[in-house]
């Protein structure tokens, strides 16, 4: 039986405790935990709980330890020191793992450790393993999902029960879905992690955090969602990679999606994953991608490929994608904003169809990803909502701009 | 590099010929390829074809044979022979894995072979190794979908462009989706076959073919449409199976979707697994269920289990569910019939609505799974159309009858 030193005895770290205590888990159990905080009450008995990772690296009995803190400093020592000892290393970290992808994924090979990260992405939907594994041996078109619950809770909140923004933010942290600082989660970032690690595994290709753009749904707006409810459509954040000829690009948009899009109907704090495979064709995976117990039966999934010592395939890392030329991707993207002057930071190639009211402008045309990755910080910064169609052109659409944009030039 | 012979050069087979080409798979490759008809032109070179398999059996350099063909009789002999001669079995056959699944896991055993069959149950969807392996330390409680392709394409025509069944049939049937007998596919028992596979895998409890009711789509007619559409329903081909209290229970009959279930949007000839496990909750897996090349996915992810060594778990075989008693589950169902005479074989047990005409009666009860099991030759004999609700009670309801059953009584 396998020893396991836990590090970290939040959400994730008692859920995977109970449910070794209870499942009738026998291959691997939990040895000592690792916390920070001397003075909470702990529903482990105190004689396994210590305060010094040193105490892990040290026990020549621990062969597996596991990651499931908050600090991403932190984390990222633990990682480094934990690969770097030979040992196997599972977190549920989506930023640590995301952040020092490629470092991380070297240190485990020199040293000959197993790394592995299932409930950093979507929860308990087994997504890192099947598009590992299950998708080594034939090319993937397209990846796209709905990989952060807060932010999909609260879209749910404004969509079918007409809350605004700020309310469902606040009903979301009361729930506890919510951070008191949301940012990572209604930003994008979140999403843009788990993006990027699904993204090697599906594509062979490391993004760094800052190579991907992300907006959030932080500035959505009730006209926004009026729009979107006028067209029948819903508004996502959908982080997206697809390649074309080989070559792949990725950002993370909310999206404006159908009632014929599989991310529809997901709703609340649900994850789903969707994959167009070159010959298995569209697959779908839905599930909880938050929670204690959902987390921890991930990661318990990883703590038995480390028992049965597997590391990840990376097959698609022995034959990496290239990148597409971020200049010759047009994307059609909706904007509303309210500031005349920002209009001008915004360079449509073309306009698709358009509002310009004195209170509100709102303009759906094509933007190139490079400029859109090049302005994002200045949309931020005035509070724009930025909605994906879904619609992209490879090269620049021919520049015929309608009478909306006339009208959006007079203004 | 391991050697493949394949039995069989149909749809799956060939499918795996062009993906094994193609795909720059280097772990195993296809020494030889059996065929019975000698006619044929085929896109294999014709080196490689042969016409016995006890010359594969002979070959000690081929490691694995793969199994693809649709005469399950010779499927049974080379299943048998090949784990019997020690060599590694994989194969896509639905009715030789659910027919034989106790004694070819045990011939699997004593000689050391490893047998799998994920492209036996929905096609691409990895279902059966994600049902075994990264379930295999958590309870499930509920696992149902729709595992037939060609009965949901019907039922999509049927639905969507108001089809009827029969001229619905004849379309699948010209498109190759149905065969021309195609009472396995709409009589439920293609589903039932891959019913009976998930259910070794999710609780560990074997049920033969015969002890698994199964009702199909042929007897639906338009009044039954109606009444679904009526209530904003489909009308979608359900195998379900279910724990209660550590006991389960299994059964194939078409059943009333509403749009907030997982399977209402489920079209054409896409397969879905909707999986309620203890943990992470609500799973759910989508994607093609058959087809040349999604089959062959399936196939080639199991001949890389086999070149890694790795056997099913089989875990929650070790401490299996009881059954629950099938007297004593009683499920809503609808039935419609024409002739006074079926109504006096159906032991309803409460009636919830029913509707009456000289030309159609149309019952909602509840009715034990025991006596539906009993009466099922008959309810098919007289081409009664057999639809469940959804809703089940494990006790016997209350036997107070509404007018509806009085009015039935009297008709």
């Amino acid at each position: 039986m396998k020893k396991i030193g836990l590090v970290g005895f939040g959400c994730v770290g008692q859920g995977l405790y109970l449910l070794l205590s209870g499942a009738g888990y026998d291959n691997a159990v939990i040895k000592r935990i690792i916390v920070k905080n001397r003075d909470k009450t702990r529903i482990a008995p105190s004689e396994i709980i210590g305060y010094d990772i040193e105490e892990l690296l040290e026990d020549p009995e621990i062969d597996i330890i596991v990651e499931a803190i908050d600090d991403a400093e932190w984390a990222y020592e633990v990682a480094r020191k934990t690969l770097v000892s030979g040992k196997q290393f599972v977190t549920a970290n989506k930023k640590l793992v995301a952040s020092h992808l490629e470092e991380l994924t070297a240190l485990a090979k020199i040293n000959n450790s197993i790394f592995r990260y299932e409930a950093a992405v979507c929860g308990a939907i087994p997504v890192v393993q099947t598009i590992d594994n299950y998708f080594a041996y034939e090319p993937i078109y397209n990846l796209r999902g709905i990989f952060n619950g807060t932010s999909n809770y609260i879209l749910s909140k404004i969509f079918q029960e007409k809350l605004e923004y700020k309310l469902a933010l606040k009903q979301a942290q009361d729930l506890g879905f919510a951070e008191t600082d949301p940012t990572s989660d209604v930003g994008g970032y979140d999403a843009k992690y788990k993006l990027i690690i699904l993204t090697l595994h599906s594509f062979g290709v490391y993004f760094k955090p800052d190579e991907v753009v992300n907006f959030g749904i932080e500035y959505l707006t009730a006209d926004d969602i009026k729009f979107a409810q006028n067209k029948n459509l819903k508004i996502k954040l959908v982080p997206t990679v697809y390649q074309q000829d080989q070559k792949i690009a990725a950002f993370v948009i909310p999206e404006f999606v159908s009632s014929t899009d599989s991310l529809f109907n997901i709703e609340q704090e649900f994850n789903g994953v969707s994959v167009e495979a070159g010959f298995a064709g569209p697959q779908f995976l839905f599930g909880r991608g938050a929670g204690s117990f959902p987390t921890a039966t991930a990661v318990l999934s990883d703590i038995q490929h480390v028992v049965d010592g597997r590391q990840y395939l990376y097959t698609k890392s022995k034959t990496p994608l290239e990148r597409l030329d971020e200049k010759n991707i047009f994307l059609e993207i909706y904007v509303r904003y309210t500031e005349d002057a920002v209009k001008k930071i915004i360079p449509f190639e073309s306009i698709t169809e358009g509002l310009i009211t004195p209170q509100s402008h709102q303009l759906v045309g094509y933007v190139s990803l490079k400029d859109l990755k090049n302005i994002a910080h200045l949309l931020k910064r005035e509070r724009v909502s930025v909605i994906a169609t879904g619609r992209r052109k490879v090269k620049a659409p021919s520049t015929k701009f309608g009478l909306v944009h006339a009208l959006s030039e007079k203004a």
